[in-house]
């Protein structure tokens, strides 16, 4: 690896949030020479703090390439600076959606050819660098969109700087990218909003039955506001033809709503769209039985209960916890082949689990 | 325990699948004396065997309690029938919507004094009595909904008998119920269901990106078509009302998608909703940090790095596991205490976790 790196030179950073700052630990980790760039000077020696670069100054012809982490809105401006400040650079940008961008500095008149647009779909719930982790990458997907002028040497050394940080490179054109992302992300945002947004002015005696299910389904509307209105705004076309398409199939369900027919023809269509989601496993959910076991919320309950499962030889597929509202008790519910649930069960018992 | 349940005296449940097997199944353990009806034997034999009642004939006029736990097109004549055949037994039902069941049973003139409806809240993607378990009502809502006139002695008798499965009970009137699980669970199902199937025709190129979220927002539209088409169906008043507000809410977004603040909007009351779900546990998400650690996807390594964490004194107040596509690798994502993630983090990379 220090091999491949030696060739890179030194890179810069703009923008030193949860993104950029991971990058940088993951790039420096690597052995890459790092600069960092924030106009948050307090961002960015929390980001230095965390592994991920120098914060000096650097000569501007020797950087090889620049990743622009800044919010959505300031993108462009920043390709387009930071493509006339460092004449020799590649540059690329982390952005959720990329025509915009790529019609932007279009408009703007800039020579995008040492421009290749990035799409890290890594991220967690925090921003900020504070939580800045080298690993965020491992095995991600991080979309690069090339266009069909883009010169080898630019793709080349994108692919080798993101190669990298140990993401799985996924190749595609700006505009196939957005659709792909408001398909799987834009959209699915604004539906759990929605689905949210109805349970904003639920009574109490129903909002006291919800259970899993529309738990799950709301999780992402938990998300940051301003930075998903940037996101969603930026991607407004591919996202509204989805909308519409949505409201045709509610407008249908709606329509027909007294035969049953159409209920079972919406639930069975969902059924196809969860199997068309490419599976995590080998392993079918179906082939899969939960066994639900009771733990003390201390410390070290959790860990006598997964030493008792695997003490067994059964492999945990799958284990999530839940915490009781009313006791200070978790359920562990853990996914274990079918064959082997009656064992586990029997054997968890034996040893006085509830 | 055994006091009370010697009072209760034989039970009989009508209906062996998940909810009557494991009911059976949790009044059996308490010492109750339960008798199983089924129209398929095989379900009854499985039933009995994992240890849910006896399948015997009991004297009508001995049975106190009649638990219908059919499929809800079947509840209200079953319900009829076993009021008729058993003169002395409160008669309870576990359908998930009951209104329409109060209704029918009323059109077709029964007497319906002995009758107090059911719902426990819990279940399984699993259905039949293979997977059936005394602990699946433990500590979950199990709601009951008696009318006005409900005698006290028959509201006592299904609330004792309830008890005795651990879970807790929550009263409210068949209509609030209804209203209240349209909200928060049939909707919910049908919008999962509605954003799925978008997803059943896109292409390979947006799947391959489908990250966690659009998983979370679609696990439940992998639910049992028929189930939930009988359930849906039997509820339709409170589902469509709520069908047509979120109609309203999409063409008011889809109206003014041109304006950003019309996305903030729908984002905000999405994130206002999240809150007003009641939460699982006093401390909250923001105080939380997730600390992801890579695992060997095999037995021992789950419990090494458990036992690790533990060992640390830091409570572990929730985490998943995500497997990856490609290798046979896991990671663990674990909730800490924001205060404590640092310290986690560095003991876990000196211990050579990932």
């Amino acid at each position: 690896m220090a091999r491949v790196t030696s060739e890179i030179g030194p890179l810069v950073i703009i923008g030193t949030g949860l993104i950029g700052a991971s990058i940088g630990c993951a790039l420096t980790r690597a052995g890459c020479q790092v600069y960092l760039r924030d106009l948050l000077p307090s961002h960015m020696v929390v980001a230095a703090g965390r592994g991920a670069g120098l914060i000096e100054p650097v000569a501007p012809d020797e950087v090889t390439m620049v990743i622009v982490a800044v919010p959505p809105r300031s993108v462009a401006p920043t390709v387009a600076a930071a493509l006339g400040e460092f004449p020799q650079a590649v540059v690329t940008d982390v952005a959720s959606v990329k025509a915009e961008i790529e019609a932007e500095l279009a408009a703007g008149g800039t020579d995008i050819s040492r421009y290749i647009g990035g799409h890290p779909m890594a991220g967690s719930h925090h921003t900020g660098p504070l939580t800045a982790a080298s690993e965020l990458f491992v095995d991600r997907t991080w979309v690069l969109t090339p266009r069909a002028q883009t010169p080898g040497w630019v793709h080349d050394r994108a692919r080798s700087v993101v190669a990298l940080t140990r993401a799985r490179v996924v190749e595609m054109d700006a505009g196939t990218h957005d659709r792909a992302v408001a398909e799987i992300s834009h959209v699915p945002q604004i539906i759990s909003s929605l689905a949210a947004a109805m349970l904003a002015d639920a009574p109490q005696s129903s909002l006291k039955l919800a259970g899993q299910g529309v738990r799950d389904l709301t999780r992402i509307a938990a998300s940051d506001v301003s930075l998903w209105g940037q996101i969603i705004g930026a991607n407004r076309g591919p996202v509204l033809s989805q909308l519409m398409a949505l409201r045709n199939d509610l407008d249908h369900l709606i329509r027909k709503f007294d035969q049953e027919s159409a209920i079972i023809d919406v639930l069975t269509r969902g059924n196809q769209g969860v199997r068309a989601l490419p599976s995590k496993r080998a392993k079918s959910r179906e082939e899969l039985v939960a066994v639900v076991v009771k733990i003390p919320d201390t410390p070290g309950s959790l860990a006598r209960l997964v030493n008792a499962i695997t003490e067994t030889g059964i492999n945990i597929e799958d284990l999530s916890i839940e915490h009781d509202l009313t006791e200070e008790v978790g359920y562990l519910s853990v996914n274990v082949a079918v064959e082997r649930a009656d064992g586990l069960r029997d054997m968890l018992t034996a040893r006085g689990w509830a």
